[in-house]
C-alpha cells in the first residue's frame, strides 16, 4: 500500500510516500513544499494546496498520515501552522484520501519504542527502516517519513495488512 | 462594491454579503455555514470549502473581510477554528477575491468608536449602518456583518472609495 506522510507547516511542509507491501519498505519520494516567506499568507496556503495536488497526482495514495498538532505555547505561528493544516486536510479530503491522525508521541512509540526518543534515535530508525543511504537534508522530511511508517505500524499492530 | 465579511469557524461560520455603494449599505445575504458535529472533521472542513464556494458564486464578490484569530488560552477550539480559518482563506484565493483581515477590536473601533464597545453596542451599530429590521439569531452573522462594515469603513477613511 502507498502511504504518504505528512509533517504540516506554512513555510516547509515536509511530505514522504512510501510503499509498504509485502513486509517491505520503498521510498517512493520525499521532499519538501516550501512557501515564500515574503509572500502573503492566503498565498502560501495557496500554494501549499496546489503542490500537494501534484505530488497526490503522481501516485496512487491509499492513505495520509499526519502529525496532529499541539502546542504548549501560544502563539501567531501555533495559528499559522493551524491554518495550513485545515488546508492540507482540505485537499486530501478532495482527493479521497484516507487521513490518519497521529501524535510525535505515537510516532516515537511506533518507529523507536518508547515515546521519549530522541530526535536523532528517531531518524536512525527511518533510514533503517526505508534503507535509504543517507537522511533527508531537512527534519520536516524525515518527520513526515516517519509519520508515514507510523501508520504502517498501527495497521499491522491491527491487522489491517500483514 | 459588494463585501463578504466572514467570522470564522468550524461549527459554524457566520457570513454577510453586503453592497456598499454611494455611502448606502444593503444587505445582500447572511447566515451561518454549518458542520454536523458528528462527522469527520476532515470533512467539515471540506463541508466549508464547497458551502463557501456557493455563496462565492451567487455574488461579484470584490473583497472579503474576515476575523483575525488571537488566543488567550491555548485549546484544541483554537486550533480548530485556524484549520477552518485555513480552508477559508486559500477557498477566497482559489476565487481571485482579495482578501483583508480585521482584529475584533478593529472591528469595534470602526463600528462603535472604541475598542472596548459591548457586544449589543456593536448589534445596535451593525443593525442600524445595514437598515436591518432585525438583528440575526447567530452572534456568528452579526460578527461577519460587522467585519464586513469594518473593511468599507477602513477603505472609506484611506479614500479608496467615496
Amino acid at each position: 500500500m502507498i502511504v504518504l506522510g505528512i509533517d504540516p507547516g506554512f513555510g516547509r511542509v515536509g511530505y514522504g510516500v512510501i510503499d509498504y507491501t509485502k513486509n517491505k519498505y520503498k521510498v517512493l519520494e520525499y521532499g519538501c513544499i516550501t512557501t515564500p516567506a515574503n509572500s502573503n499568507f492566503s498565498k502560501r496556503l495557496n500554494k501549499i494546496e496546489s503542490d500537494l495536488k501534484e505530488i497526490l497526482s503522481r501516485y496512487k495514495i491509499e492513505a495520509a498520515s499526519i502529525e496532529d498538532l499541539y502546542f504548549n505555547t501560544n502563539s501567531k505561528t501555533a495559528i499559522k501552522v493551524a491554518e495550513a493544516r485545515g488546508v492540507i486536510l482540505n485537499t486530501l479530503v478532495n482527493s479521497n484520501i484516507d487521513i490518519y491522525e497521529y501524535t510525535p508521541l505515537q510516532a516515537k512509540l511506533a518507529i523507536v519504542g518508547y515515546g521519549r526518543a530522541e530526535k536523532t534515535q528517531v531518524k536512525d530508525m527511518v533510514k533503517k527502516f526505508l534503507g535509504l543511504e543517507q537522511m533527508p537534508k531537512l527534519d520536516d522530511t524525515t518527520d513526515a517519513l516517519a509519520i508515514a511508517i507510523c501508520h504502517t505500524h498501527n495497521l499491522r499492530f491491527n491487522n489491517f495488512i500483514k
